[in-house]
């Protein structure tokens, strides 16, 4: 594969939210699971699982615990990744060793392995021609989810992705300057001039004005902290958080 | 590029901890980088940066942070992603908006957004010609790490890369049938038969029973829980990773 056919990819890649009808057979997305596997993990103990949602019962209470986000009624397979050290947990309790996974660096490693390989996952069925969304709210609701998908203990769902092909070509949502992500050596602290330079461009979008003027807001800045990611709403569903990694038997 | 060249690199890429001299120009890692800030990232605000490390004085400072694994001295470069709020809370701060991300669910966010880009890194490194090493050491020395590279408040180090051109093929590992990982609709309980099948593969490979034989154990799972992942190790990273959270302004 060319250099340059692969860097289009990944510069173009775009999040899809419409899908068409057509299935995504179960030996498709199994061929792919099996290839995202193959992504870096901890010690090579594949600290993840996925449980993958077709019946429309399942994906109808599945719904609003993603706040009725429409592709999670709309896809045709939704995808719950999961830190996953019970399975391993498992596999030592019958091989006389004793599992000591009940701890945060565990669940960081597992989260970790779990990212990287639905990030995976994300690239091999984009190249296969499928469309992918991430629900970032599968933290905020994680019992429920849990219950729903009757996770054991040291299992915790950390990332849904809804999966199909895709009815809309996505939106380009510009990224920062790569000067924004690269520090070297050191990490350099910001000052008010840097700070402004590497989000000029986000702010003096089309869609950002759009979000600030839509929403009554002065800034773009405002949007996130009073509309989309509101102190109330982080605290709260952070406490909900904190206590089902005790309910999973990761922290004490 | 065609879907069968993607398969074979996706299953067979390797890690890689031995690299030749050549060095890997700042320009090209900084196109890679650009390329894998497109992975998804939470609400588009790509919570994340990356410390660049190249002088011999800074890696030879990190290495003992990642127990003296020899690729720290032995990689042209070492980059060290963390989870980052430090950024977009400078931004919201000089646009009258209230930064409110010093909680459990932002951090998660971020730490989400850094491994997805990450694993992105990983892959379009990968795809030109590079080899990659991931440090899971990150998380348990995070503190001296945090202090070496002059992290502020809000960013957490997640995972290291050593990154460099090959001087090595790499093993294959080998990973886990596709049925250890996939759940259909809901989480199936392990019974000690199904754990045994998916895991009697990786306990027959050589190179198992090698680890096995070496440590003077009597089973592959009790390599992992006496040797390479004591009880007294995690609990013991555990407790400074849950101080540092704190430290970082995260948690409280």
């Amino acid at each position: 594969m060319s250099h340059s056919a692969t860097t289009d990819y990944f510069t173009n890649r775009r999040t899809i939210r419409r899908y068409t009808d057509q299935d995504v057979p179960q030996e498709l997305l199994e061929a792919l699971i099996a290839q995202a596997a193959h992504a870096p993990t901890t010690g090579n103990m594949q600290l993840y699982s996925v449980i993958s949602t077709r019946s429309l019962e399942m994906r109808t209470a599945l719904s609003p615990l993603h706040f009725n986000q429409p592709q999670v009624i709309g896809a045709p397979v939704i995808l719950t990744f999961c830190a996953d050290l019970n399975r391993f947990s498992a596999w030592c309790a019958i091989n006389e060793a004793d599992p000591c996974y009940d701890n945060m660096q565990s669940f960081i490693a597992a989260a970790i392995d779990t990212i990287a390989f639905a990030q995976q996952f994300n690239t091999v069925a984009e190249l296969a021609g499928l469309g992918v969304c991430w629900l970032g709210t599968t933290t905020y609701n994680a019992p429920q989810i849990a219950q729903l998908l009757e996770l054991p203990e040291l299992v915790v769902p950390m990332i849904t992705l809804t999966v199909g092909y895709p009815a809309e070509e996505g939106t380009d949502v510009g990224r920062l300057p790569v000067e924004a992500i690269v520090h070297k050596e050191k990490y350099e602290p910001w000052t008010n001039d840097r700070i402004s330079n590497m989000y000029s461009e986000k702010e003096a979008r089309e869609d950002s004005q759009k979000f600030v003027s839509e929403n009554g807001k002065k800034t773009l800045a405002q949007v996130f902290t009073d509309i989309r990611y509101p102190r109330a709403n982080n605290e709260h569903f952070s406490e909900i958080f904190a206590d089902f990694l005790k309910q999973s038997r990761f922290t004490k």
